[in-house]
């Protein structure tokens, strides 16, 4: 149950003929009624065609859509106009199946950069009426969706989250893919969520930006930043006659949290890889960019990566990852670090190794708290190990 | 042959307690006579306290020293006060030994941060007095003592130039270690120069500081900087009776640029686990900071660097690396990078990949030429890929 969650939303995924594998590669999410629509894109220069083509969109409709297109097997980007010209053509295939305006269709692809979306007008057609038809709204077909969307996934991430009280009742659900590139500003990551809340399309932008700050653009995998990053909300309002109260707007915007740091969370599990989750934490900072700082210096660290992999207690690789920082204030001898809530540093200098903190290092998630005493900023990012198999995925991805 | 390759140069290296593992553990190198004295040192402010005592007797002589003693098996860093003692200590039994003033002679340690060197007073004065009864200066001598700077170096490093012109004569020969934590500034590493030629302390420090940014500060293996980085050269006169004439003292220049060169590839060729070195080098950045950025944000890439082991054609993922610096100046549209020589991007656009530039990929040395089109500035970065060897040694590397 993911995108089908909330009322009035289709889903379906199939094999469309992109990926050689023969595995799911596109994804249709249609809402029955033209909902809300709002974005978060990636700020990579090289952005992919449908990305542009999404931003283009949401201006022209003033933030409305009906429908998502997304395809896996293919990033669609530096591939030109001929890129372009294929991604709007899918959408044209796809708004004449469903009989909406083609600029209510937003587009979104994932795969390798550089190649072109290998389908012909006559297999996105049959592809497309094949996937219109087997639109479901049950959980078999948001997770059908959810599948089609995958890369090197090892499985499909999905949530929900509802609420009911008196007249306000909702419901979110979000699908996502993730795994490589994974870095703030967003993960490479598409993510598409759904509710049925009745909310305004520019609400929905602020609830949307409120709300990937603190997940989509606080987790990391390789300190990467994808071409394709795209995170795309639809709120139809079938849940309700009316729009919601501002009380009620406030628990959609703490719903839509819930769903994205789910995601969020699972996106960074599944990273290329990973065997563990670790969790940086800094406070203290002088400023809120400095803070931002420290916790990618010691979350993007190879270093601090491998050694959590190998349970090793090197906390040196901390400091030195704080240290090698030139434009983030401290005093050395000032600085103090938790590793599972245990002292790993203190005062600048290292703690002998527990045999309670050589524990914490063993568990499935282990965060790293540094207070940097410098100030009153806080960070936090979530990240995972780094491990032979991030190489063995990566080095051999294309062939 | 290299620190012993200058006259009046004697070096000797032995294990003296600090490894386990019974591997040569302190080097001694020794000046016969007073010498022009000049160093380089890490930034990280986490930095170990030989490279503060360096520093502090740099300043105290005006720049003069007669021996440098170095060990490896621990970094004392991030050890405070008593890690500030134990190196003082070691080196007042030095200058004991070799009855010199303490202050002449310079320190330096490498491996994990936060162990204390494990040498009892007793033991120190006694491998010291054997290091001082081994010292010669022959080149197994220079080996001895290059080979008791390694930690996880699988060999040992040396470089010599020599220049003989008439009246003007003299030789270079360095020894260096490093293979983690390398990245500018300053890469992981010790390395300790010395030559005949007679140059002035200023002279001294001005030629190094010139040969050090393009071959040190220009080579990464994973974009981390230690806390220990330290480059020290030695200038004794013992070749000549005279100083260095202006154009001998450009002779030099070169020649210790050659030699920091040389020992920079041998630093990347044995980075952990690598295979294969890469070399990329930026043209046409808008400024001399976006063009280092540029070269960075490439080299450092976990994707460029595992798709090159992988020999994977994958050119997205430099044009990734490129798009996702914020503060980097150019169109997307007309860039343009080279891989061996053969055209990789063009317009912002994939080439078709030849089989010209997949046989490119299985050289030794791939070299990725970008050419952003914004300015008229260039950077360059050594650096290698990234292997499942990198995780295996540092995942382990305390255990």
């Amino acid at each position: 149950m993911s995108v089908t969650a909330a009322k009035g939303y289709l889903a379906s995924g199939l094999h469309a003929g992109i990926k050689k594998s023969g595995k799911p590669d596109l994804a249709l999410i249609v809402s029955a009624r033209l909902a809300s629509a709002a974005g978060v894109f990636t700020v990579n220069r090289f952005r992919a065609a449908p990305v542009g083509i999404c931003q283009e969109r949401l201006r022209a409709s003033g933030g409305r859509a009906r429908a998502i297109l997304a395809t896996s097997g293919s990033a669609n980007a530096m591939t030109g106009e001929a890129g372009r010209r294929d991604a709007i053509e899918l959408s044209r295939v796809a708004a004449q199946e469903l009989r909406v305006e083609e600029h209510h269709v937003l587009v979104a692809s994932t795969g390798a950069i550089g190649t072109r979306i290998r389908l012909s007008l006559e297999s996105a057609k049959k592809a497309i009426h094949i996937a219109s038809g087997n639109m479901g709204c049950t959980a078999n077909s948001g997770l059908a969706a959810a599948r089609a969307i995958m890369t090197t996934d090892t499985r499909a991430k999905q949530a929900v989250a509802r609420f009911c009280d008196g007249a306000t009742k909702f419901a979110v659900g979000g699908m996502a893919k993730g795994v490589g590139m994974v870095a703030p500003k967003m993960a490479t990551v598409l993510v598409f969520v759904t509710t049925d809340a009745e909310v305004s399309p520019q609400k929905l932008q602020a609830a949307l930006i409120g709300a990937v700050g603190p997940t989509l653009n606080s987790i990391s995998v390789d300190g990467q930043m994808s071409t394709n990053d795209t995170c795309i909300i639809l709120a139809n309002g079938a849940a309700s006659t009316r729009p919601l109260s501002s009380s009620g707007y406030g628990k959609f915007a703490v719903a839509l949290k819930e769903v994205l740091g789910s995601l969020s969370r699972q996106l960074v599990s599944d990273g290329e890889g990973a065997t563990r989750l670790i969790e940086v934490a800094v406070r203290g900072a002088r400023t809120p960019a400095e803070a931002r700082m420290a916790v990618r210096a010691v979350g993007d660290s190879m270093l601090v990566k491998t050694a959590i992999y190998g349970r090793q207690a090197n906390w040196g690789r901390i400091a030195q990852a704080l240290g090698a920082c030139e434009e983030l204030h401290f005093i050395p001898e000032r600085v103090s670090v938790k590793v599972g809530g245990y002292a790993a540093i203190r005062g600048g200098l290292l703690v002998p190794v527990s045999s309670a903190i050589q524990r914490a290092l063993n568990a499935g998630l282990v965060r790293i708290e540094i207070d940097l005493k410098a100030g009153r900023h806080i960070a936090e990012v979530l990240t995972c190990d780094l491990t032979e198999g991030y190489i063995k995925e990566n080095a051999g991805y294309l062939s």
